[in-house]
């Protein structure tokens, strides 16, 4: 609920969430230390306690993105702008966000370059080079950088200038194959955010106007934040042939007739962090899914009497036994801190379980175990501490993933004329599902009459009877309106 | 010896080592497809097979960064001209190799930024922030990372506009504690450079002319490469109070009064996958040592009869059982190529050991070994098959080392007179000891008379009696003298 604040000397609270939402994440951002402004603008540091978390994140998805037979690679940094020229829509998409670098090693440079926004056009002209045949076919390469993009109003890991991600980009022979490559990106980040994030999210297609600047088609993952917003997690492009014929990136067929590829590229962000802290956290602060907390467990002991010489020597002891047992853990042994203090400052960061140890505890062979998720205390016997901690931390993951599917049941809502469609979009209301005719006319009068946006159309829905929401035409999709971040 | 050159259907060579040694580095760097040329200038792609190496030699390197207490952090791409500027030393040493983003979202930026040629100015801004006490110190920050510095002449690795790097940064309490941190670190390089690059180095403190811009003190990682030239593998830089003083990161002592902090920063690059090719390889290519070799066997099964029924699920199994084992293993199973071909295909890229099985190998119950390193070949049990393949991949990593040491204590001289150290920097005989004053004068006259730098002066040598090599003055140091990469 509090940090203490070093310089001042005193302890200040973090706005309650309840009361406004946006200045409460911004809090919970600095006081637990996950990222900082700088001076460069739009631009901040990821702290180290943010960066644990990117890690594991990184970790998570890196063991999935090889197990299905991609492989990692680096392209430089910088594109020469007529390359991001290249393909239409895609400069008309990036170039009004773009950095430009002009001097170089004191000299004006010849032709000016754009800091990478993504890199399908420098990736596009090595394609180019590499792939001759269809037995070079596919190739499936990711790629770990950071990305710059110019923007107006920026927020700590939801939308700043510079920002860390993967980009996935591949090439295929077939369009069947490339559109079974961006479906089964999608699944998989989907389950990786199940799983590691414990976050719901809906898979589905973007609107035409939504989709990616150069895309064929885009899928999207869409997560439901604690305040009602709608947070694109994550993106799947189905490139089609576009930047294969931006690039000219052809292969001889099995025919021997010559064919350009069919790409994909698909990505997630550090937003990821953003979406973790909005779709958990309470008013005492974070709270971290045990998969991605950088400390699933931190020990306070509990100073009474000689604490120093008999209460801290089992605190380490335990510290070790969860070590070898692959459990994350902290000791906060600092003695200028009062254990009540060091409760709030850890609920603060989100640690999914907090141990307890005092003389008392020492002598009933037991310790205190206090979850963050439910605030639950239990008494756990110290004989087989190790695998209760494992079990309660895979429960504190399912316990906040089943909140999470909770809390989007409860937010979500089918609405079948347009009256009740706009009074269920005032406030912030989840998601609202509705039949959309598909054209792009009613999509941009809808987020006029509301402020919403289609995040996507499911995956599975089937085709709805009856018309749009807001026009007479026969309906094409189900979509899912929300206001998003 | 050869690649297969997808797009003419032939074998083409790789120029011999012996003949030239510029020419092989490039032809195996491209042919083994460990990064390729781009349209920036400069800048190259890390290709899957190079990058691969890379992964392997970062999770070495961040294992130990972490063990000794250090935690990773990530902090902007671009710098405000005007913080680059704030260190003297600093400026004057990096300004005339920055890349300077001058437009972003379509206006020009009311003041320029630098895209980092290295971090410790943005860092600095944040330490000022952070750092109140003598409780918050030390601040141990680790970053992996992308820079830029404009280079005139590159060379895949070994220098290029935009590199990969870990950049550390610490902020200490007192000027010895700087100290020591620097030389842990240095100690923490070599140890990771001999045990999993195979590589021998010598450490040393730099010349005053060849330390770090802004630096009190840097200490270097040199390494010989098998032309004869030395590569600076890494550094550690006792930054004293001079970024602290320039960027006022001040912190309460524990007397109460208010002192600057003492500063250090270190990095290695992927100038290290330099390293390993031209330490290692020979005239048929790369040569990898085992621990950072993203495939340290390959399997391939020799194509004699029914062997798709008969050969290969028995390779398969081998593999399986390799993987269980925690073996990194590919198998070849093209049935375009002779075995011929991915003999030399693997040699090329340097994959430590070569398991041939064929119809009578399984009938022996047996499989044939090569060895990249001596070429030896070997039949080896089935039985008892990823035990032997353990203990040979732990015997190519020492020979590797064992020969990297050989080749250095073979291409190292000391000389007495300088006439003689003249006569022997003449080619590139390796290292050549010599005696010196610590003047810059003699450093630079005897750059311009054999090309020859100082790369450092080890750590434990004894102050050599006598005078310098160059002029009568008394010697200070025993100093490495090199041409160098």
């Amino acid at each position: 609920m509090a940090k203490h604040d070093k310089s001042e000397g005193f302890v200040t609270e973090i706005t309650p969430r309840s009361q406004d939402f946006s200045r409460w994440y911004l809090d919970v951002v600095r006081r637990a230390e996950l990222a900082d402004y700088t001076q460069v603008k739009g631009c901040m540091v990821i702290r180290p306690y943010g960066y644990a978390i990117w890690e594991l994140i990184q970790q998570a998805l890196d063991r999935r993105i090889k197990a299905t037979g991609h492989v990692n690679a680096y392209f430089p940094l910088f594109i020469p702008n007529s390359l991001l020229m290249k393909e239409a829509e895609h400069v008309e998409g990036f170039a009004p966000q773009v950095a430009y670098v002009t001097h170089g090693g004191g000299e004006e440079l010849e032709e000016k370059l754009v800091v990478r926004p993504t890199s399908e056009a420098i990736i596009g002209t090595k394609y180019h080079d590499w792939i001759q045949s269809w037995r070079d076919l596919p190739v499936l390469i990711n790629q770990w950088a950071n990305v710059v993009r110019w923007e107006k109003v920026t927020r700590p890991f939801l939308r700043t200038t510079e920002f860390l991600w993967q980009e996935g980009h591949t090439a295929h022979e077939t369009e069947a194959e490339a559109e079974e490559e961006t479906l089964k990106i999608l699944e998989l980040y989907r389950e990786t955010m199940e799983t590691e994030l414990a976050m719901w999210v809906v898979t589905g297609r973007k609107s035409e106007s939504e989709k990616f600047a150069g895309a064929l088609r885009t899928y999207s993952l869409e997560a439901l934040m604690g305040d009602g917003r709608a947070l694109q997690a994550g993106t799947s492009h189905n490139l089609g042939q576009n930047f294969a014929k931006a690039f000219d990136v052809t292969f001889q067929a099995r025919d021997k007739s010559v064919q350009h590829v069919w790409g994909t590229s698909w990505g997630v962000t550090t937003r990821l962090i953003g979406a973790v802290i909005m779709t958990h956290g309470d008013d005492s602060g974070l709270i971290l899914p045990p998969r991605i907390a950088p400390y699933q467990v931190v020990i306070v002991p509990i100073p009474r009497g000689n604490w120093q010489e008999t209460v801290l020597p089992k605190a380490r002891e335990i510290q070790q036994q969860l070590v070898a047992g692959g459990v994350r853990v902290t000791l906060d042994d600092r003695d200028m801190y009062t254990p009540g203090w060091k409760f709030a400052e850890w609920e603060l960061r989100g640690v999914p379980l907090r141990l307890e140890i005092g003389p008392r505890d020492i002598e009933k062979s037991s310790v205190l175990i206090a979850r963050r998720d439910t605030r639950e205390k239990l008494p756990v016997p110290m004989e087989g501490l190790v695998d209760r901690i494992r079990q309660l931390l895979d429960d504190v993951q399912r316990t906040l993933f089943d909140r999470a599917v909770r809390f989007r049941e409860e937010h979500t809502h089918r609405v079948g004329d347009y009256e009740t469609f706009k009074q269920t979009l005032e406030g912030r209301p989840g998601f609202v599902i509705a039949p959309w005719c598909g054209s792009a006319d009613c999509e941009a009068q809808i987020k006029n009459d509301t402020q919403a946006t289609i995040r996507n159309m499911p995956m599975n829905a089937s085709t709805p009877s009856g018309h749009c929401i807001r026009c007479d035409s026969p309906a094409q999709a189900e979509a899912w309106f929300a206001k998003a971040y």
